[in-house]
């Protein structure tokens, strides 16, 4: 992509609403674009990201057995009546249609993924199955902050898990747990599992917690075996270990996972025959993970006083190609580098633009923050091989040539 | 995939509500479920389709110069109010926040891009470009019918186009015409160029209609140069050549293009300052194509009294493998097909159950309509060379090793 025809604009002053500093960097770089409050639109490089985002989480999704689908928005009231939730769930968007039909935005799916369950399963080789999907969801919040970390639309990779017994959720439990560690773990978002309330069902649920300052969650990690608890069950005692001692952090939520056991296979009677010829209720596990709010936290982990740097897995581009000069010899090598490393299959930004001083360039590349910069200049035209490797350590490549692939 | 891990199920039974053929073979076939009237689930069938779908039309808007984005579904009633549509547009949903505040689900987005396009035009060097999503959008309709072709929520590719003058305008519009043309070709759908009408800025605008009984538009097609006209404009004579026979038809509109000029740049002056010095409103174009509304018309034409034939560019997956039979020269054949097929990268579902009889495999995979099927039994591992490249052109391939290849 040349940076010519790139839709974008960097802002040098923070947004005025900006309380943390992946909402400034988002804003500023342009990657988002403020709707209304809590509302937000992604730019073709906060798009990037996403889609980078969606990748990661659909590999380790497919790789655990789920299945893709999509689900609607719109949900009937009827369903959420039956949990009792059109009443009880606070931050539902609802409205009217034009046959005076009453709906839901859905904030979540279980009312409806529950009834869709039914109408494939009956007996126990039905079973068990496990679906997920991309899809916007909807809170209405009283109040919204930070960016990309609390709004009120929003999108979520929810997979809901349908077993026969509990000790095939549990099996899969543990299994999802470990697909969400590589998740975030390529994002590069460091996470702590944390302890947080259960239901009926489970005692406990879990969170995946990424500490840091912009985070509106407490959380309690454990000395012994970093394992943290919410400050909502906080107990004396370690729920992993026994341990004693605690440290406090803020933190963002970036993932939950859930054992719901009957709770919506009950009053929507999804039940199966098992192998005993008896009908039982279908046990069921949720789990989800926010891929703003990800993105943002992203951000939070990965960024300097300049702006952010992107882990490369998750960078809009895989290079950032920077032209400083307009030498014929310069534009020259810059071209075919372009060209090559597009052949090569690596997706590169081409800063191609002769108005812009190479001061500007640099704060705007530094703002963007593309996890691997290329500088073509007459300077780096000159330098030799050993200084070009120790810059290319630096991630900041001033290069030649022969020195590219290596350092990408 | 192995089909006794899909998460499917085909019905007999068309559903009491299809009035259209692939209403009834998207939910006998298992690609979709209706969660209320107008409102549907993709299941992983169906998903597939339109992830097909998904990326022919992202290929096709990125090779003319598309920049892709996500605009969201609330839209606040400030904006709606501006273009005078808040009361206009009658099928807008409304709806209200906790704190009072109304928004609309966005059914198109043009009140939404306008005011963004704002924070990023200033000078005529920000022009042209032309950014579009792939996004869910929403109306508020009175009757719904026929499955996917008029539903309430539905997934829709909007770009919107910006530019300096009409002349620009004029040369992108017709590179959007012939981009459409491929895509739909590339479905799998014929469509016909219609006339319809324009606004203020232009006398028409066009729509892409492809003609099938289960189409709700009517058209008249002009039998000198095939363009049509629809119902609301039609006059004696052809728009398009002046010729003055027509065939009534018809069909489904799967995409539209429009000529808006100023009609949102005004409302949101949304202006730049030309090369004169002088300050100008930005020129607009808008151009959709309804992503469940072409997946039905693909059934539509591809099709035959046992179900679905995707055509291989939008089919599910690459290849149907069934096995016939549970001998171990079968299986092992089969398996090792299987595996073979993936590792050329050939999508696969492979029907490996064993309580299902060939009737019923063959039964549900001419409903399912994958665009190729082969087929390993007793019976075709005994067949010779020339009785397989003679089925092979039926596409339904009862092959040997030696032939798959060349069949797909």
């Amino acid at each position: 992509m040349l940076q010519s025809k790139l839709f974008y604009k960097t802002f040098k002053e923070n947004p005025k609403e900006a309380e943390a500093l992946s909402h400034a960097f988002l804003i500023r770089g342009g990657f988002i674009d403020r709707a209304a409050a809590g509302v937000y639109t992604f730019l073709p490089l906060g798009f990037l990201v996403l889609k980078k985002i969606e990748n990661i989480i659909r590999e380790e999704m497919n790789a655990i057995g789920g299945q893709e689908i999509l689900m609607p928005v719109l949900a009937s009231k009827e369903n959420w009546e039956k949990t009792g939730r059109w009443t009880s769930f606070e931050e539902l968007f609802k409205l009217k249609g034009q046959n005076e039909k009453e709906y839901a935005l859905n904030p979540t799916h279980e009312e409806m993924i529950s009834p869709l369950a039914k109408k494939f399963v009956f007996s126990h080789k039905d079973l068990p199955f496990h679906l997920f999907q991309i899809q916007t969801k909807f809170r209405n919040e009283l109040r919204v902050k930070s960016g990309l970390l609390r709004t009120r639309e929003f999108l979520m990779k929810d997979l809901y898990s349908f077993h026969s017994s509990q000790e095939d959720l549990d099996k899969y439990y543990s299994k999802v747990e470990k697909a969400y560690f590589k998740i975030f773990k390529r994002c590069g978002v460091k996470v702590l599992k944390a302890f947080a309330s259960g239901g009926s069902f489970s005692k406990y649920s879990h969170e995946f917690q990424a500490p840091t300052e912009a985070g509106e969650d407490l959380i309690y990690v454990c000395r012994k075996c970093s394992v943290a608890v919410n400050k909502e069950i906080k107990q004396d005692k370690c729920q992993e270990c026994g341990g004693a001692e605690f440290e406090e952090k803020k933190a963002v939520e970036v993932g939950n996972i859930f054992k719901l056991g009957d709770k919506y296979s009950l009053p929507f009677e999804l039940k199966f025959k098992d192998e005993d010829g008896k009908e039982k209720l279908v046990v069921m596990g949720c789990y989800g993970i926010g891929l703003g709010r990800l993105m943002a936290s992203v951000v939070e982990l990965n960024n300097d006083k300049n702006g952010i740097i992107w882990p490369k897995e998750v960078s809009p581009f895989d290079v950032h190609l920077i032209r400083i000069g307009r030498a014929k010899k310069v534009r020259d090598k810059a071209e075919k580098l372009y060209e090559d490393l597009q052949k090569k299959g690596f997706s590169v930004l081409y800063d191609d633009r002769d108005e812009i001083s190479a001061g500007q360039k640099f704060a705007e590349s530094d703002l963007i923050g593309i996890s691997t910069r290329l500088v073509v200049s007459e300077k780096t035209l000159k330098q030799n091989s050993a200084e070009l490797k120790e810059r290319a350590k630096n991630k900041i490549c001033l290069v030649k040539f022969s020195h590219i692939y290596q350092a990408i």
